[in-house]
């Protein structure tokens, strides 16, 4: 098992690395454990998750969201447009599982303690399980991506949420050949990292940190 | 430092364990370059982190907390504030900075890859990264507490964010005197921690999943 901070640095958002392999079923339970073990607003742990496996939900999955990929590219100026081509926006097919994580905004209500003043505090919670998870499977050598173009909507009709629960990510999960070193988008020149120091700042926005090296 | 399953099980929301000791430059430094190695949407890096060391700000800060925690009070059954009477929500004084956590819209805009069709992916982003900095400075041995009790409007003005930006968290982030191995809201019997059984389904929600044990 690597080290923490080697597992936040290795950690990448997976596409084309999936292998297909079944994903060992106490591997899984150890990184839902940890997605678990997440904080959340008030411990209402308003998460789930959904393992799905069924080759028709994914294939309908799948071609909902190249579709959206369309609906993209069709806002992109003919430079961008060139660039996007060559990315590879989801693995839903190729991965071995996909994970649908969702919230739950009843859990624990109506007194969701310390979610009276930001009604988007429980969906923050389902986003710090979403990380854990993300973390657990980089930890264990399995790779993470989360597939993003497609209509809410769309995604709860095909996974069967009942109206009060809504859906956040849909995750690409299994075996990869290996991570990459450098992100796809970075790798593509879509957009480079930015340094720390740029998004650091002392007391008031806009005003320089001086952070120690 | 510790291994990486340690630190998800280790890691808790503090309040009372701050000791107010400086927290040292270079553990600051690491621990916000977990968080901005964190997965965003498009690769769009939303995030921005505002280190509060003015008391004067803290000061502000927490009496609006302190009266947002009477406006949540005043929701409660007879019982109910009976338990949160005991219920420490903050550390803001206590803790040896704030680490404002923002969300801004304009990075990489207009053509965020993966946010045409999910308006909310970029605080979803945002949220990552705090989970990285919290499971950092868990794993260096540093407290985190996110304070929820506060209007966003208060918050954006304390700090002088510009429209465009939100806040996403007050964390409070310091040496502590120790971990508590349960969380205060177990503890005070606010809520229990789930079975993870309860919420992993298979294929469509509400089917049950056999995971492995």
């Amino acid at each position: 098992m690597p080290a923490f901070y080697d597992v936040i640095s290795r950690r990448r958002d997976v596409r084309a690395e999936f292998t297909g392999e079944p994903i060992d079923g106490a591997t899984l339970r150890r990184i839902l454990t940890a997605a678990h073990a997440a904080p959340s607003v008030g411990l209402s742990q308003p998460w789930d998750f959904i393992i799905v496996e069924d080759p028709a939900v994914r294939k309908e999955f799948r071609e909902h969201v190249l579709h959206e990929r369309e609906v993209f590219r069709e806002q992109l100026s003919d430079e961008e447009a060139k660039r996007f081509a060559g990315i590879k926006i989801e693995g839903i097919l190729d991965a071995s599982v996909g994970v649908v994580v969702t919230y739950d905004a009843d859990r624990g209500a109506p007194a969701v303690l310390g979610r009276h003043a930001i009604a988007d505090a429980g969906t923050y919670s389902v986003c710090l399980a979403i990380q854990n998870l993300w973390l657990a499977a980089t930890a264990e050598g399995i790779g993470v991506g989360w597939v993003s173009f497609y209509r809410e909507e769309k995604l709860r009709e095909l996974v069967g949420l009942p109206e009060r629960i809504r859906p956040i990510a849909w995750l690409c999960v299994g075996p990869v050949t290996h991570l990459e070193t450098v992100p796809d988008l970075e790798r593509h020149r879509w957009r480079d990292r930015m340094p720390l120091d740029t998004v650091v700042h002392s007391d008031r926005y806009g005003r320089p940190a001086e952070l120690a090296d």
